[in-house]
């Protein structure tokens, strides 16, 4: 195959350690900040990037805390505070439905470890529903407003994230790609592993096994046409 | 006079202790982040805003991390950290020229307590401009590449920020206020204090007299013509 020079670059960050992942607990959609821990991991990818010599021009968040907390921290030791920012709720991670809040061991023994595995890491098998009432429900939450309670979703499997997500990626983010601009996107390790199963072509039964490491800068260059410039493994374009 | 029910609400923050206000050294343009303190400003402001009821929709900083810190930092603590955030160059703070970097005490020993006192409280009288190869010149920094490094200014009498500072109020921030968003702007002493002369029609001699204090919303209800609603000492706008 010709050597195809890139034009663009994408760098995704998922974000770091929060106070719930420290809790073992299905976050979803609910606003939980990160620990300090998280808060470091944020300050190693800025050192990776700035080893690398990447600068980003734009910065794309979802609507959660944990990841614009990312942002921030990532961009303000990197001296690029100033960026423009465009958040999204397309960008948010996975809707956990009615499992919201609970914590993973106590999941297993209720449901067993098999049903919980399938809901983390089946492709299209959805949490049962959050009920009204339930006391994670962020469906009236004022920033998904603009939205309309009935949109907010009420749970989610992956093929569900990627649905949703796609449409920010081509409407939002590959316009400041297009315009030549290097764009960081932080956010979760669902609506994050959408768009790489999108980028790098992954079926839908092997998605299942990826994870993206938390902090860890995954840098994409991409070609005219906005597809990857160079074939490899997702683990090699990883910044460590 | 009768009666004019508000219709929009700004909000004016100056950001809290830098590290070059803790060595009393003008910063103009110069990027210099938050100490402890300043964020704790930041923190406190959030709590102030919180106890008012008063939630800003969108938030607007100027260029320069010191004011970012605190827009993100009272806007996290507040649980808004998601708000839409614009940026621009027309609300960082007065360009010090020549005197950018310099000690006050220092300053005040060589050319007279008197002249820096001009150079500070006055309202036309600019500093010496500052030369080219100066150590904190930063016309050549990408996020000004958009400006072109002649545009960007060389030193600024408080007369130069009002004239630079206004067409971003009325083509930017009224935008959001026309919209129906509560504003926030988080900007500097300067750059404040130029839309505080004109939003409460201050004369030219009066606003030298007008110090904004640091990490206190100054809360401006205006009406439909975004002229204020009620007319009083700038002094009780504050949130304290």
């Amino acid at each position: 195959m010709a050597s195809v020079s890139h034009t663009h670059t994408l760098v995704l960050l998922r974000h770091g350690q929060s106070e719930w992942n420290l809790e073992n607990r299905f976050t979803g959609w609910w606003d939980i900040g990160l620990t300090d821990e998280g808060q470091a991991e944020a300050c190693a990818a800025a050192a990776a990037l700035l080893d690398a010599g990447i600068t980003p021009d734009v910065v794309h968040t979802s609507l959660l805390r944990r990841a614009i907390q990312t942002a921030n921290t990532t961009l303000d030791e990197m001296g690029l505070g100033w960026l423009p920012v465009r958040r999204h709720w397309r960008l948010n991670e996975r809707h956990y439905g009615a499992l919201t809040g609970l914590n993973k061991t106590e999941m297993a023994e209720q449901h067993g470890a098999e049903q919980v595995h399938l809901w983390r890491r089946s492709y299209d098998v959805p949490p049962p529903p959050m009920p009204s009432g339930h006391p994670f429900d962020v469906s009236s939450d004022p920033r998904y407003g603009g939205l309309g309670a009935s949109a907010v979703p009420r749970g989610e499997c992956l093929a569900d994230v990627v649905r949703r997500m796609l449409p920010y990626w081509h409407d939002g983010i590959t316009e400041d790609l297009r315009a030549g601009a290097t764009v960081l996107v932080a956010a979760h390790g669902n609506s994050l592993r959408a768009l790489v199963k999108h980028l790098d072509g992954i079926g839908d039964a092997e998605i299942a096994g990826l994870n993206i490491p938390t902090g860890v800068p995954l840098v994409y260059e991409l070609d005219a046409d906005l597809a990857i410039a160079t074939h490899c493994a997702v683990e090699d374009r990883y910044l460590r």
